[in-house]
C-alpha cells in the first residue's frame, strides 16, 4: 500500500485502465471487465478500492429491474479505499488517507436541495456512482467493483481509521440510509422506534437507533433473526406474523423505518404508530399498501427518504467512529459475487456482502 | 324564539320528545321520526337547532357504507342554533346565545389526545355526534336532524353572531376538517398550497388557505367548477385531467389536501410536491394508491387528519368572524333531503346544502 501510495503521489496525467466487474445486459452475469478511469483532474481524488459492499440494488440494476440500466454496468456504492493521487486544488484529502465513496459521485452544486447539502435530492439529478452519466462528458459512471476509481473530492468521506474498514463500507449506503431519516426526524431518547425488517439496511438500523438513545423493536418474520437482533441491541422483537403480538403492538411507535425492498403492505405497520407517528420507507420504490383510513384516524404520517447528503454522510461515519458502529458483514471474493447475488435473493447473508478487493488484484502484478 | 327561551329558562327535569328525521335501516330513505332528548344534567346545554348542514359522511353511514351504523340514524353534524336551557354546573352559555355542535358531543376527557385539546383522537374513542352510543347510557347518539340537541358544555362552540348563521353550519365539519390540517402544519404565507376537490370541503379549504395568506391552487376536473374556484379567492386552478398542465405543475407545492372522499390514485398530485411537500387526506377511508418511489425520490410524506379538537374549532370559528369567511350554501327544507342526497351523489351541490330546520317545526305548534 505505501509502496502504491509513494508511487502515484503525482497524479497522472492519462486515463488509466483497471480491473472491474461488470454486467454487459439485464441477463447476464457480473463478470471481469476492464474499465477505464479518467486521470484526476482539478479537484479529483483517485481512490484504491480496498472493500466494496454488495447492496440489494446492485442486482436490481445489474438486472435492468428499475428502468433500462446503461451498460456495461460496474455495480458497487459502498466504497472505502485509500487516496492514491489527488489533482489540483484538493483539499483535505492526501496520498494515504482513508476515503469513501457513497451511492453519489456529483450533483448540480447550485439548486436549493445542492446549497442546503441534500445532494441526494439534486433537483437537476444527482450522478449516482454507477448506471449514471458524468455531468460532463455523459460518460457511463462506473462503480465499486473495481480496483480504483476516480471521484470530485466534494463527494468523497473521511474514514476514519478507528473502525474497522470492511465492516465500513456498508455504512456509506445502507448506513446512511438509516442514519439519515432518524437524524431528520430527529429521534432519541425517549422515542419508541420500529425497524421492518432485519437485512442489510435493518440491522444497521438498530445499531443507529439504539446509539441515538431510542427504545428499538426489530419487525422480523424469522425467530432466528430476531435472536440477533436482540443480540445487536434491540429491545424488543416482533414476530410480524403473529397476529397476537401485532395486535398488543398497535399505536406503540413514535417512528417506524420499514428496509423492506418491495411492494408491501404498510397497513400492518402503520396500526402500530402512535397518534402523529411517522412511518419512513427507504427501500419500496413501488405500489406500497396504504388505507386512509389508517392515516386519518390518528393523523399519522408516511414518507420516504433517500440515503442522505455528503455532509450528513460524514455526520455518520463520525458518529459510528465515536459509537463503535461498524456493519455486521460476510467477506466475499469479487470472483463470488454471483452467487453472493443469489443468497441475497434468498435473504442469506447476515447481514451485508462485503468484496475484499484484493481478490481482483490478485496476479496482477504478473499480468501487468 | 324569545318567547321560547323564556319558557325554557329552566332546565326541564324530564326528557323532551322531539322532532327528526332519520333512517330506520341501510336502505330505506330518511324519514320523519321522533327522538328523545335527555334533560339536560349537570353541565348539559339544550340547544334549539336552526341550521344542520348535509355532510357527504352523512349519506355514508346512513346507508352504512362505513361498517354498520347504529339504527335508527338521525345524521347530522353541522349544527348551529340557540341556547334554550342550561344545566347545573355550565359556565360560558346562558340562554339565548348561539351555539354550535360538531362531529362529537363527548370523549374520555383524561388521555393524553384530549389533555392536549386533541379529543377527535381520544384514545378510548370519542363519542359521535350521531351514530356514536353515549357514554354512561350506551343509547344511540341523534344528529342534527332534529328540532333541538343536548350536548354537554364542553363540546359547544360559541357561534359569532357576526356571520351569516345558515352559512355557519357547514364549517363545523367541512371548516374544521380544512382549518385543522393548514393550522397543524402551520400553513400561511410563503406557502405554495394545492386543494384536490372543489366539493363542500375543498371550497372551504381555498377560503381558509387564501386566509391564512398562502398561494392556493385548486385542482379540479371540472371548468365549471374552476371559475368558481377563482371567485372564491384560489390564485391558481389546474384541471386535473390535463396531462401537461400536471406535467407542468411537478414540484410546485409545500402543502397538498385533497378532499377526495373515495379511494383515489394520490400519484398524480404526489408528483407536484416539493421535496419535504406534505399531502394530507381528510376524506378517504379506503386504499389510497401511493408509490414508494413518488415518496422516496424527494422525502415527501403522506398524512391523514381527522377534523379538529374542540379549541381548534373555536378558534377557526373566531378565525372566520374576523376574515368574514363562511360556506357557500344552498338551503333545502328536511322534507327535500332524499333528492338532496341524489344530488350530492352527482356532486350537484354549491358547495354545502344546508337545511333550515324551520322546515321541520311547520305545524308544530298546531300538532301539540
Amino acid at each position: 500500500m505505501t509502496d502504491m501510495a509513494q508511487q502515484t503521489q503525482t497524479a497522472p496525467r492519462a486515463p488509466t485502465r483497471v480491473r472491474a466487474y461488470a454486467a454487459q445486459d439485464a441477463t447476464s452475469p457480473v463478470a471481469p471487465f476492464e474499465i477505464e478511469r479518467r486521470a484526476p483532474g482539478h479537484g479529483d481524488v483517485q481512490i484504491e478500492i480496498l472493500y466494496s459492499g454488495v447492496c440489494h440494488s446492485d442486482i436490481h440494476q445489474a438486472r435492468s429491474e428499475w428502468g433500462p440500466s446503461l451498460y456495461p454496468i460496474v455495480p458497487g456504492h459502498e466504497i472505502v479505499g485509500r487516496v492514491t493521487a489527488v489533482g489540483e486544488g484538493v483539499e483535505g484529502f492526501k496520498v494515504g488517507d482513508l476515503a469513501g465513496v457513497g451511492c453519489m459521485v456529483d450533483s448540480c452544486q447550485h439548486c436549493d436541495s445542492c446549497a442546503e447539502g441534500l445532494e441526494q435530492y439534486c433537483e437537476n439529478g444527482n450522478t449516482q456512482t454507477y448506471n449514471g452519466r458524468e455531468r460532463e462528458s455523459r460518460a457511463i459512471t462506473f462503480g465499486g467493483y473495481s480496483t480504483s476509481i476516480v471521484v470530485r473530492q466534494e463527494f468523497v468521506l473521511h474514514v476514519p481509521e478507528s473502525l474497522d474498514l470492511k465492516a465500513v463500507a456498508p455504512l456509506l449506503c445502507a448506513g446512511i440510509t438509516m442514519y439519515s431519516p432518524l437524524a431528520h426526524w430527529k429521534i432519541g431518547a425517549g422515542h419508541k422506534v420500529a425497524i421492518v425488517g432485519m437485512g442489510g439496511l435493518g440491522h444497521m438500523g438498530i445499531k443507529l437507533a439504539v446509539a441515538l438513545g431510542a427504545d428499538v423493536t426489530m419487525f422480523t418474520t424469522s425467530q432466528n433473526k430476531a435472536d440477533d437482533a436482540t443480540r445487536l441491541g434491540a429491545h424488543h422483537v416482533i414476530i410480524s406474523t403473529d397476529a397476537a403480538a401485532m395486535k398488543a403492538a398497535r399505536s406503540s411507535f413514535d417512528f417506524i423505518l420499514s428496509t423492506v425492498p418491495t411492494t408491501h403492505d404498510l397497513n400492518p405497520y402503520l396500526r402500530t404508530l402512535k397518534r402523529d407517528g411517522q412511518l419512513v420507507i427507504v427501500g419500496a420504490i413501488d405500489p406500497v399498501g396504504v388505507h386512509g383510513g389508517q392515516l386519518i384516524a390518528f393523523r399519522r404520517n408516511v414518507a420516504g427518504s433517500n440515503i442522505g447528503g455528503i455532509a450528513e454522510t460524514q455526520e455518520m461515519l463520525d458518529f459510528c467512529a465515536q459509537h463503535g458502529i461498524v456493519s455486521e458483514v460476510e467477506m466475499i471474493r469479487m470472483q463470488d459475487i454471483n452467487a453472493a447475488y443469489e443468497r441475497m435473493l434468498k435473504n442469506d447473508v447476515k447481514y451485508r456482502f462485503v468484496i475484499d478487493m484484493a481478490s481482483l488484484k490478485e496476479g496482477e502484478q504478473a499480468a501487468d
